[in-house]
């Protein structure tokens, strides 16, 4: 037996409450293992039975996910009295062994005299420290905007120069458009058609750049986007259409007009500011042909962009106070927490403590590009921008080589790194404001398509950047940020995509199975069709999803009932089609 | 490559700051992984030099401690802008792989055109989020009174039936003795000869039993051990000759005797206190020969320790008032959470932000027996009771086949569990008041005296057990909790054998590489000579501990400078033996 590649502590991902009366015990092993066992009770039992040793009950463990070197097994336990003892029997194909918490054991070595048996133990549920996340988020479909380039709504004057509306690549990354609120308030009966239930907003806040990730008053929101009382106009819009808003706030670091960071620079060592920066030499070095970012720490080496100490208490309080306003008074319904990983654990803590007692529903997301397990323990965020996930989907057409089996491991990795009730919440992506468009980055609308349909039909809360709807092109900042084409979108000229794209979200609302955990991959041996089954677990109803990357045509079979489809006819799928269909009939 | 084997997440252990300006990075391989460079640097190095490509620095990562299954393999990071992007170049025999956040990947799949590099990160060392342990407990020796059998100083009238003083094993679970609180004090002098620093009392507070693990009342010191004012006494007659005191705190559940338990008996549903417990149906079954323990949880099936709900904000309240109390007023150095795994994280992490900012330096240790990573993140406990240290030591003896080498694995394994930090303020023990005294365990001098040079020598806090420096005998509760035989001691019966214990504790204070992370392991191929260095981290002076657990003699070698030793002459130790010195000649 591999024993080495076998892994479990009662810890994090690996033994966890799912609700106030069940835990959840995940198990990784090696491809050797055929078959696990749990051995598991309540540790006190012989002081209510009156046996003189603890023997637990034999269950068996369900086959999970499957990785690319590794199998995952797991069983849902619902401990009586919120205890849990357990121990692992393990079965390969010719040998059984027994895994405690300090090592493996030989069946004749389990029976010592004079040994503890070191069994693992999850110790009590309480109900206090289950990783609760907002309800209404794995119904979601979210639309990101960036406000200056949506929709102008104010003709008024601007404070900054603004450019006709452009719709083409030659923008430069400096460029103002006039986007604005009331324009996004136009909008809305366009996204609610859409099927849009969720708005995330880039920065509306004080500042002197289009993307507002350099902010200068927190307080107020940028006159060029236009007032608190629009922003509360918006919110109202939209929830009065079933639209959720979730604001970006960009508290890792501020902009160089930030009162605070010019009462330093003003006062330096004497500023009641100065410690709520990173400044390691004063006076800092303001000529940028020398080292200044050794003076003080900003966000990615940009001047411009001081770092705010979250570490300092002061600090905490201002930003936890700005978003209880928020909160409280605007009625947010998220936040999304901009380079959330470099703000300090303290301060997320403070602020997931403070701001749930006012709404427990409150969604919390941390811009976090990598693994996020050490933000996702169910004190900080309730989720991250889930890039690992793009990252798959876009690996799998990048490594021309992959099979859709190796496509199900780099997916399937995804979906074990955190909690079952993460996995739900996971703000899924095909791109934002930050990576090329998924049009461009895809290189084909089937391509596109056929991403489209993993996005919309994969456990996670799935969002679309603005354009995306059109298929907007776009490379990297600042054409992946171009104008909405608002006259060509009303003349038409975008009517057959757009209308794929509702049909899409639509399956993504209707049908439960696209947002369950159950996934069933199906193996076409060597080739690059992805096929994988949802169930709705209510019904017991099969959602099948085909997708054909390889280079030539696939007989796969015919279904009762064709929800969507592209290059698909009579149980065929061309290259680059996808369908998605219930009652499938498998010709192969 | 059997990458199947290998394992590292940036989190958790495996990526974690040591320090405001360092960074832990540990690896773990299976054992055909002879060589790992990190690649390493700050992720936005290009920003500033003005490369199109991000590249790190790349540096051979240390071998660290081997597992029975695996290497491990560490590197310190000293990242100038607290950022550190890495991933790993592995080297087996004949293959080279790159281990990135998401996969293993050929040196040839490094450069794909269109692909993301899913490198680790770990983004931004915030100095509150570093886990900061009090420094004075790995200096500290601990010693454990059970106060009812430790000392009687208070001759006048006990409020319990008081027996006898009985130092023989003849004594009921029931029976009281006196000692108490006077007395204690009267024995710091002895305490402090011995080389005490540090006194750990189980609980004081009024209670009806001898062993006080179900509180009347938290308030009080029970009488028959003394008042608030003795404690105080004791404390600061303790402080004064270098000696630290910390109390046992039984916040997971009450007595029966507890008045919001009696007010809930009363009142039901109407008490005040119905939700401080966890009630689960009303009226309580109070006939115990029916199933009384579905109608309230206990600690254990114990009718009379009714759980508390540390759940419950009121609780959590009231807990901590209690520890304020006693950190502000009574200046106590420490506490012990007594069944520290039930209570909710959420009462700890509040108990934690609360009494540090009182004393920083308070030393918070949980009992929890098992792998304790889930209280050991820096925001609840300091540490552990260290009974997987204590396991090891005794399946050495236990399993007779065993090495010195699988010794070694099992021990490191321990090494392996938590943050370096913690690793030097672990409470490290041989017995406890809840299991077998270790003379009794271990079944002879010779093996007592080599487990007790074990524990002396290695990282992490060490703690006797009263009577352990005249190596009392006691098997299972309640014998383990034996009266301290004052007079035989006092006549010098114990005199050689508490000379030893002395000796063994005066090298722990003198050499500071017992308490250094640092150890080299020697093996003696297949034999159960365990062997192994500890290095002055400062002088470079090399400690030789050798323990002979053969039935036979061994030929090792000539020391410069013996410390201790059992069984050892001219080069030869003796079957039983153990040996400690200073500049070892090896003989072999």
């Amino acid at each position: 037996m591999r024993i080495a590649e076998i892994m479990h502590r009662c810890a994090f991902t690996d033994c966890y409450p799912i609700d106030k009366n069940k835990v959840r015990v995940n198990l990784r092993t090696g491809k050797d293992i055929d078959e696990v066992y749990i051995i598991h009770g309540d540790p006190y039992t012989p002081h209510i039975t009156g046996e003189s040793e603890w023997r637990g009950e034999r269950e068996l463990m369900e086959n999970s996910l499957e990785l690319r070197s590794h199998k995952m097994f797991h069983i849902i336990l619902n401990p009586e009295y919120k205890r849990e003892q357990y121990y692992f029997e393990l079965h390969s194909k010719d040998e059984v062994m027994y895994y405690l918490e300090d090592d493996f054991y030989q069946p004749e070595e389990m029976n010592l005299s004079g040994k503890t048996y070191q069994y693992f133990i999850f110790p009590w549920l309480n109900p206090s420290d289950v990783f609760q996340v907002p309800e209404w988020v794995e119904d979601t479909i979210w639309y990101q905007i960036f406000p200056d380039r949506y929709c102008r709504g104010d003709m008024g004057e601007k404070r900054v120069e603004v450019k006709p509306w452009k719709c083409e690549e030659d923008m430069s990354y400096w460029d103002n458009y006039g986007g604005d609120i009331k324009g996004i308030i136009s909008k809305l009966d366009y996204m609610k058609d859409l099927g849009i239930t969720g708005l995330y907003l880039t920065p509306i806040f004080d500042s002197n750049s289009n993307h507002k990730y350099n902010t200068s008053d927190y307080k107020k929101i940028d006159s060029d986007f236009g007032s608190e009382e629009d922003l509360k106009e918006l919110i109202e819009e939209a929830h009065k259409r079933g639209i959720r808003i979730m604001l970006d706030a960009v508290f890792n670091h501020s902009g160089r007009d930030f009162a605070p960071w010019r009462d330093v620079l003003q006062n330096g060592k004497n500023s009641p500011y100065y410690n709520w920066f990173f400044i390691q030499q004063w006076p800092i070095e303001t000529d940028h042909t020398k080292e200044w970012y050794k003076s003080y720490y900003s966000f990615a080496f940009a001047s411009g962009m001081p770092k705010l100490n979250t570490n300092n208490p002061e600090v905490i309080e201002y930003i936890i106070s700005l978003c209880k306003h928020w909160v409280t008074d605007l009625h947010i319904d998220g936040i999304r927490f901009d380079v959330g990983n470099e703000v300090s654990h303290t301060f997320l803590k403070a602020a997931r403590r403070e701001l749930k007692i006012i709404n427990p529903e409150l969604y919390l997301l941390g811009e976090i590009w990598r693994d996020s397990i050490s933000w996702l323990q169910g004190d900080e965020y309730d989720s991250v921008m889930n890039y690992p996930f793009l990252e798959s989907i876009n690996d799998f057409w990048v490594h021309k080589n992959r099979t859709a089996n190796e496509f199900m491991y780099s997916m399937n990795r995804c979906y074990t790194l955190y909690q079952e009730q993460v996995n739900g919440v996971l703000f899924n992506c095909l791109d934002s404001h930050d990576v090329p468009r998924a049009f461009t980055r895809c290189g084909s609308m089937d391509v596109f398509f056929q991403q489209l349909a993993i996005l919309l039909t994969m456990q996670g809360s799935p969002s679309l950047y603005y354009g995306t709807e059109i298929a907007m092109s776009g490379g990297q900042d600042p054409i992946n940020r171009k104008c909405m084409p608002w006259e060509e979108i009303e003349e038409g000229k975008y009517q057959e995509i757009t209308g794929q794209v509702k049909q899409l979200i639509a399956i993504r609302r209707e049908y439960s199975q696209t947002k369950c955990p159950y996934i069933e991959w199906v193996n076409h041996e060597g080739t690059r069709l992805i096929h994988y089954c949802k169930k709705n677990e209510d019904t017991n109803e099969i959602m099948n999803i085909l997708i054909n990357a390889e280079e030539k045509d696939i007989v796969i079979g015919t279904f009762e009932h064709i929800l969507f489809a592209r290059h698909y006819e009579e149980g065929i799928i061309k290259a680059g089609g996808v369908v998605i269909g219930i009652g499938f009939n498998n010709f192969q």
